[in-house]
């Protein structure tokens, strides 16, 4: 195979004190959760030419199991809300993309296109928007709702509400303002687009009322793993933060996505696939594998047990001894025998203890963990991006700020070694660095087709 | 009349250009309406110790007389949206307080709680949320509506919309995060309140998913004229942003809104009244008055009969020659006689053309204005501030960043000398330099107090 002529595109996914569940209680771990934390993180990424860093986000605390909830940090409780947060380092940093998750649930697309939009202006160009739609069952009632709304639905949603954000975006062209003191013209009327939008889930006139931004528009990501999900990507994204585990996995979901790019008129190169990587590095195995034992160590049984139960469907061990094994005879729950036997099949299959059991699922919450030498990650990474599985990958660092230092000391020079990363960034704005392009107003362009 | 203890509070009101409504077309304004000048205005404001940025908001572009608004800064199109431009510059300044708006009518709380306590921790207590109701007609149809929401009933929504923010505000205690490395305890549930807000306008249940901030929660601020804006001004807000013109309307309003904090538990220290106001200043009266004629010259004819329509609720003056008399006999409009006259009485009264009437009024757009040496405008700060008129200013600089440059350079001296302005913080919050208490979470005092 020919190797590829573009390059490997990195994030850094900051999660606070660190990907692993007990990162917190790390003795390197920044617990404080204080601003200039991220700062640091930020300008570690930066100096590291990292194509952007990247927040998750969510609208409630998840204390439905407030024991577990109140022993770990990601119980849904963030430091800073993402978008007030990468506001305030776009004006600490230059160069590096500003990616922050929101959803379209329990969001309002003008508030949401303004304040994204406002972001990119802030940041010369480096705004990103990681669409979501919530599927936390605690979120509803933080907005008015009594239950969930479902997930078809959900969806549906979710691409009215793209349509609108990316329609406000178009309201105003490049030129609509030439500001121009001598003659008194603000702005080109001309130059100026009503959305008028009337759809089933919203109604909204506009215009925005900020003029467009350095990039068009903010890059759009997105994570969609569900059918629904990635004809919503293929339609409107343009980065994936993909979770595949596996070569096999990866590849398969990169060319299904890729695949369904054509039909919306767009090529392979608009939208650029992601995964997340978990990884442990060391100089040696042993000393990789060192690192990994010692975050093992501190998880807590309730919390290890509480995360076996999320990722089993809600079956509860709590009641068996830790260091005895896994019982055959669980009662089923609600989610059903198939989610519950991924879990735990493998703890029969591999005659595993209860604590075995989560020490084995919980530490990386399920994502792709590679433990290993600077030249072993490096090899996975290449060898996923030379065989289309990725187009770069999100780094979820075990912990923070040491785990993205490792990342960055360790491996990404192995990277550059073999011509899999750069040494210098390539523009100025998020999509420049990206290999994206920038979207022509709509309008724009219509009145130049009509033109024609 | 003894003289105050306590000393004047100095706002800068930031509209981008300045607040003039010809200021975008003056040599020295930024029109680039680029991040950088506000980094230039808010480090101005801080070197010279003012209290707070602050910024208006609106939610939709006015352009319903479009040929009017083209040829504006000021017809609801921002450069930037402020509570991520407020993020921004929180990380490049230190002492300065942040306050941005944000409308109860088409925000959400949950949401907005959520942004402006991330922003207070984000700056180390410097963040401020101006409550504002949307009168705006056109920002509706932004949002699913078709109409507008009626006056009563959107401050009834503004007060149950305070009440669930400042209940979330409160959903941890200060000290519900121990984050334990050795214990493993990350937050104490203890200290964790579930708001669980039913109301007529809102359901939310909480709590929020952010630590408690550093104020406490962010300083509320409000504009209430009205008397339902009265009302909720004197049971929510710490500081209000007022608009009287006179000395005797403002030391009447000033008694007025004190003298009903009572009935909420409250004394008059625990709300700050700044009026706004429009100063051009010069070394001379002359220099000033010069000042002001070249701001004036600016005025376009159809920026100043809009802003006269406008004033004049709805009045069409455009049929007739600009420097002829206002017409005896104009057609009355929707808004009523009393509101037309107050307009048009002082047109017929001074004899003033359709031109003079327009240099009247357009140029600060209503606000109180004071054309005059550092001495005279120091001399009126002075008397409304000991006259119980005011707590403090919110400058609202003709032209920006001269005018507040101006204003810093020719005024503050003279307040200094006369000992009514400090020469350095007082404290780190804008809390503490507004001389506002921290208010203590209601659930700790209601736990304190059962103990007693």
């Amino acid at each position: 195979m020919a190797k590829r002529k573009d390059q490997i595109k990195l994030g850094a996914f900051l999660l606070f004190t660190g990907h692993h569940v007990a990162a917190w209680r790390h003795p390197q771990a920044s617990v404080g959760v204080n601003f200039e934390n991220y700062i640091e993180l930020a300008k570690l990424a930066e100096n590291a030419k990292f194509d952007a860093i990247f927040f998750a986000d969510g609208v409630a605390a998840r204390l439905k199991d407030i024991e577990a909830a109140s022993r770990k940090a990601h119980s849904g409780v963030y430091p800073f809300e993402p978008i007030t947060l990468l506001s305030a380092l776009s004006s600490v940093t230059k160069n590096i993309g500003l990616i922050a998750t929101a959803s379209t649930s329990y969001s309002d697309p003008f508030n949401l296109a303004r304040q994204f939009a406002s972001l990119d202006r802030l940041s010369g160009g480096r705004a990103g928007w990681n669409l979501v739609t919530s599927s936390d069952p605690e979120a509803a009632f933080n907005f008015g709702h009594d239950g969930h709304i479902l997930h078809a639905d959900r969806y549906e949603r979710a691409q009215e509400f793209a349509d609108v954000v990316l329609g406000l975006w178009d309201s105003w062209e490049d030129d609509a303002f030439p500001r121009d003191k001598a003659s008194g013209q603000y702005f080109n009327q001309e130059k100026l687009h009503v959305l008028d939008h009337r759809g089933k889930h919203f109604k909204v006139r506009g215009p925005l009322n900020l003029p467009r931004s350095p990039q068009g528009h903010p890059v759009v990501v997105q994570a969609g793993a569900s059918e629904a999900g990635k004809e919503l990507a293929a339609r409107t994204a343009e980065a994936i933060f993909a979770a595949q585990i596996t070569l096999e996995e990866a590849t398969a979901y990169y060319a299904d996505v890729k695949g369904r790019l054509g039909k919306y008129g767009r090529t392979p190169d608009d939208l650029k696939i992601l995964p997340g990587i978990f990884p442990v590095v060391g100089r040696t195995q042993a000393e990789a594998q060192e690192k990994f034992e010692q975050l093992q160590d501190l998880i807590q049984p309730e919390v290890g047990l509480n995360l076996v139960s999320a990722l089993a469907g809600g079956v509860d061990l709590s009641a068996y001894p830790l260091d005895g094994p896994v019982p055959a005879d669980l009662p089923e729950t609600n989610a059903g025998k198939s989610r519950q036997s991924l879990v735990l099949d493998l703890a029969r299959r591999e005659n595993l203890t209860i604590r075995q059991l989560y020490l084995r699922v919980a530490g990386a919450r399920g994502h792709w963990q590679v433990v290993g030498t600077p030249e072993h990650i490096a090899d996975v990474l290449e060898e996923r991006f030379e065989n289309y599985g990725a187009d770069g990958f999100n780094i979820m660092a075990p912990v923070m700020p040491g785990g993205l230092a490792d990342f960055i000391e360790l491996i990404v020079p192995e990277l550059r070694r073999r011509g899999l990363f750069r040494t210098e960034y390539e523009g100025k704005t998020l999509r420049e660095n990206l290999g994206l392009k920038r979207p022509a107003n709509r309008f724009t362009q219509a009145a130049s087709a009509a033109a024609e």
